[in-house]
């Protein structure tokens, strides 16, 4: 703990990647004086208590917020209205209130309503995460130049902002402001389509009469396994997301589909000019993304390579 | 070269992220006791002599032909016919030909006819690659522990299939034995529709009216940025698929997106419980994946993340 903690006592609210991370990553950069946690399961807390990462383990939401300077949900969307009816009474006064969601405007509009006028409501998303889930899955680095996006609500001081900012940033993460209703256009093309997208086409190929399972599974390096990544996310997270974020995600797979429909016609018509201009544009998307450090710009995300056995003579 | 070699002399026209995979695998194997190759581009042909990888760096086809024992088509599809056509007077009795190319059915179509009776045709189709392309992408790792699937037309000589078998096997493959018209429907799903999608997706991020390409870009760690690395493969093969194996891929399309209404749906009428249920039906192919091998059981494809770094007092 080398540097000073930004807040007394941080609760978080759930433990799977987002908060298992926030917790090792808090630890590990001193932003907290205590941390606290609770889970819904038993099991999990039990995970949480042997694991050794957080000060107190407690059993309910109402003790794990009871006198915390920064509460963060880090559940699923659709859980985040229950809970801040639930956590209202026993927030501190000039707490930050927070949560780690997928989706802005459902949760302003869901959490906003319950929360008592003494606490700041300030929402966040880290944009980062991977396919695992649950109390082991998390890490420290895992916001490391990642965005973190927070939308407070009209009208929110400007004094807690700056603090949730400064604690992002000590978790390695840029932060950037916007709209609830802006974060969630531009979520729904970053990550909620390209979620969709993707359990649709795994679940097509898990379907299908002519190729079996196996097949697929076998050949899979000829591109479909990086989309079996993101459709091994967590369920009830994205169905959450898909939920609670149905406008932007229908808008979003309207163009989509136009697309699709114009690059389709193009196979059908033999039309290879249409096509090589196309595949052209988006290598340059590629190559911007990995400029700005969002991605590896090793090959093949920098999945490992055995090396080559010598053969015996 | 610890290993006894298998042939005498290989020839690989094309000099790509394939061609020169096979080309250092071939040397640190000890698989051929002489390499030659040719690339169309004179620039290409100087940055592999340069490169010093292969024994001899040839200006046309048929002077790489000549007396090699083994000859690779490693360009892409729609130039295979054409060059099969010109380098057939110049093969040696009893070489084996033999391709890269992700297509099988019009391979065999466009190349069969040209070649003379005395040279055996082995297609053969190596299940990997990355989103780089050119001479200097190439790595010797490249096929470990990937499939190579052989599609020898009907009434092939046995033995040489054997022979490429045992090739491929010496760079680390898998090899496997279909007819070309399986391939073609297998590769439709595993890889050539999610090339399809991921192209799609990446085009329509790029033109949005609401959300920024350089919003796109800044937030893609939420899923689109794992599109971007197969999107970014290369335009001239790609179009070249596509155009070539039209029927397998236009009919995994109608599959798609079926298959996409009906998730579609699903959200539109708030359908929690189908969206969960497929969600979780399709993390299971993700594991099957991981379990054989295909893919790395990191998280995040074992994209790197750099450390912490403490924050100063």
């Amino acid at each position: 703990m080398s540097a000073v903690p930004i807040f007394r006592r941080v609760a978080l609210i759930g433990f799977g990647l987002i908060g298992g991370s926030i917790a090792r990553a808090v630890r590990a950069q001193g932003l907290a004086s205590e941390i606290v946690t609770t889970a819904r399961s038993e099991k999990t807390r039990a995970r949480v208590t042997e694991l050794g990462i957080v000060d107190r383990v407690l059993e309910t939401n109402a003790e794990a917020v009871n006198d915390a300077d920064l509460v963060i949900l880090c559940i699923p969307v659709g859980a985040c209205g229950p809970v801040a009816q639930e956590i209202a009474p026993f927030l501190k006064a000039g707490a930050i209130v927070s949560d780690v969601g997928s989706v802005k405007g459902a949760i302003v509009r869901e959490m906003a309503p319950h929360l008592p006028g003494h606490v700041h409501f300030v929402p966040a998303h880290p944009v980062a995460g991977t396919e695992h889930s649950g109390p082991d899955s998390g890490f420290a680095e895992l916001f490391i130049n990642r965005w973190c996006i927070l939308t407070p609500p009209e009208g929110t001081d400007p004094m807690p902002v700056e603090t949730l900012r400064a604690f992002w940033a000590g978790m390695g993460a840029k932060v950037e402001i916007m709209t609830p209703d802006h974060h969630d256009l531009v979520l729904a093309i970053t990550s909620h389509l390209p979620h969709l997208i993707a359990y649709t086409i795994v679940g097509t190929a898990d379907e299908l009469a002519q190729v079996t399972s196996s097949e697929v599974i076998k050949f899979s390096a000829g591109g479909f396994r990086d989309f079996t990544r993101i459709a091994a996310s967590d369920p009830t997270m994205w169905r959450d997301v898909f939920l609670n974020n149905k406008e932007a995600v229908l808008e979003m797979l309207g163009t989509f589909n136009e697309d699709l429909s114009k690059l389709t016609r193009a196979i059908r018509r033999n039309d290879g000019e249409a096509l090589f201009e196309h595949f052209t544009r988006t290598r340059a998307i590629r190559r911007g993304i990995v400029e700005i450090g969002q991605d590896s710009a090793a090959p093949d995300f920098g999945r490992p390579h055995p090396p080559l056995e010598k053969k015996a003579e």
